[in-house]
C-alpha cells in the first residue's frame, strides 16, 4: 500500500498535532514493509539503574502504530488507539536509544493492527512485543 | 489477603524506589478489596485537546497495578510488569484528574493478575479497562 | 440499555445462528446489568485430570460477550469478534460446569468492550479473565 | 536453542498428552527459527458460511505456542497457558486449512512469549494474529 508521507513530511505531522513530545521520537525508517521508530532515550525515561521505563516503551510502540497507520491513510483522517496488548520480556540495555519495528498486519476501512518489536539499539533479543489496533473514524 | 502498607508507607514507599514520578500519583484507597490511585494529571499528560495521553493512562494502569501487588507481598520483593493489555473505550474529561481502581484477581506465588478501570473523576463511564501481570521472581 | 432479547428468544436465536454448538451453553441470567453463561461440560470440552481445556474457555468468554453484545443490538445486526485477551489465573475444578460472568463495559456505534470473568461452578476464584472487543459492520 | 524433539516424536507426544484432539492438528515445519502446524479443517470447526469459528482459531495458535515452546524444554516439563491476546483481522477462507506459523520470542526459565500468525491455507495475508504467554513450573 502506497505511503501518504515521505519521513520528512511525517516528522512534521507529529511535530504539530503531538508537540508535547517533540524531539522524543524519530524515524529511522519508512517505507510500505517496515516503520522503524526511535525513542532518543533521556533522564524522563528511565527507572532507576538506567533501563527504559514501562510507559516509556508503550509511548514507543504506541507512536510506532500511529505513524505507520497515518501513513497508509493520510494526514485529513482521524484515528485513535482502542487497544494494546503488550509483553515486556527483557530488560532494556541501560544507556541505550529504544528502536520499534512497526509492521501493518491488517489495513482496513475502520481497523488497522499493528505488530510492534522494540529492541535496545544493537541487540538483537527483543526487550517487547506489541499489537496495536486503531480505529479510523469515517469521514464525515 | 492482608496488606503489607499502610497509604503512607506505600507513598513513601514509591518515591523512594521511582523518583522520577514523585509527585504524579496519589493513592486514594488501599485496601483488601480496592485500590484507587490518582493520576495528577498536569500539562506533561495532555494531548492536544486537553485529554489525558494513552502513555498517561497506561502509566497510571502500571504504577496501579505495581501497588496493589506489593501491598501483598511486601518491600523485600521485587516485581516486574511482564503483560498489558488495555483497551481505551472513551476519551477522558478535559482537565480532570484520572482514577484507577484496581482489584487483585489472582496473586500466586510467581505472577499477580490485576484488572484495572479508569475514570475520569466524577465520571461513571471507564475510559480504559486494563489487565495488567506481574512477575515476581523467586526470593533468593 | 434496554435488551433486544428475552433469554428464550436469544436461546432460540443462538440455536439458528450457531447450530454447531446448540445444547453447550445456557444463559442463567441476562440483564442490562450482568450477564451469566454457563457451558454445560461434557466429554469433548476436557484435558486429562478432567479440567476443561483452554479453547473450551475461550469458547465460552467469547459467546457471553457475543450475546452481550448482541442483547444490545438486536437480531438484525452483525458483530464479528475483533481482538480477545484472556488470562488464565487457576485451574478449573474437574466435574463443574464453568461460568461466564460478562459486563459490557462499552457499547460505541461500531465497538463494543466486554468484560468476562469465568468461574468454576460454586467457586469464588475465577479460573480466568478475559475483555473481548467486537465490531459492528454499518447497516446497510 | 536446540529442540528436543523430532516431529514424529512431537506428533507422538501430543497424542499422548491431548488424546481429545488426535487427528485435528499436523506439524508441517518444526525448527529452531519456525514452527507451521496445521488444523486439519473439518465440520465441527466451521461456522455457518464455512468459514473455521474464533475458539479453533484459538485452539490452533494455543496448540502451536504449546509445541514451539516444549520442543524447547523437553517432555518432564510441565507448562501452562497464563494468557493470549488474539487479534483476528480477515475471515477465513471456506473449505481450507488453516496454518499456524509459530515464533518464540521469549524462552526464560519461567516463562515462555510466542508470537503465532494464522493462515487459511495458500493465503498470504494473516486470518489472525496471537501472542501467548506459557508458565513453566519449577522442577520438583
Amino acid at each position: 500500500m502506497a505511503l501518504q508521507f515521505t519521513i520528512p513530511e511525517m516528522t512534521s505531522y507529529l511535530s504539530e498535532v503531538f508537540p508535547q513530545v517533540e524531539g522524543m521520537f524519530a524515524i529511522d525508517r519508512m517505507d510500505e514493509e517496515l516503520l522503524v521508530m526511535r525513542l532518543i532515550v533521556d533522564e524522563q525515561h528511565l527507572r532507576p539503574g538506567g533501563t527504559v521505563s514501562g510507559p516509556s516503551m508503550f509511548a514507543l510502540a504506541d507512536v510506532a502504530a500511529y505513524v505507520a497507520t497515518m501513513a497508509r491513510i493520510g494526514r485529513e483522517a482521524l484515528t485513535v488507539t482502542t487497544h494494546c496488548s503488550i509483553d515486556f520480556m527483557r530488560k532494556p540495555e541501560a544507556g541505550r536509544d529504544l528502536l520499534a519495528e512497526a509492521r501493518v498486519l491488517k489495513m482496513g476501512r475502520s481497523l488497522s493492527v499493528t505488530d510492534v518489536l522494540l529492541y535496545s539499539e544493537q541487540s538483537d533479543d527483543p526487550v517487547a512485543h506489541a499489537s496495536l489496533t486503531y480505529a479510523i473514524p469515517p469521514k464525515r
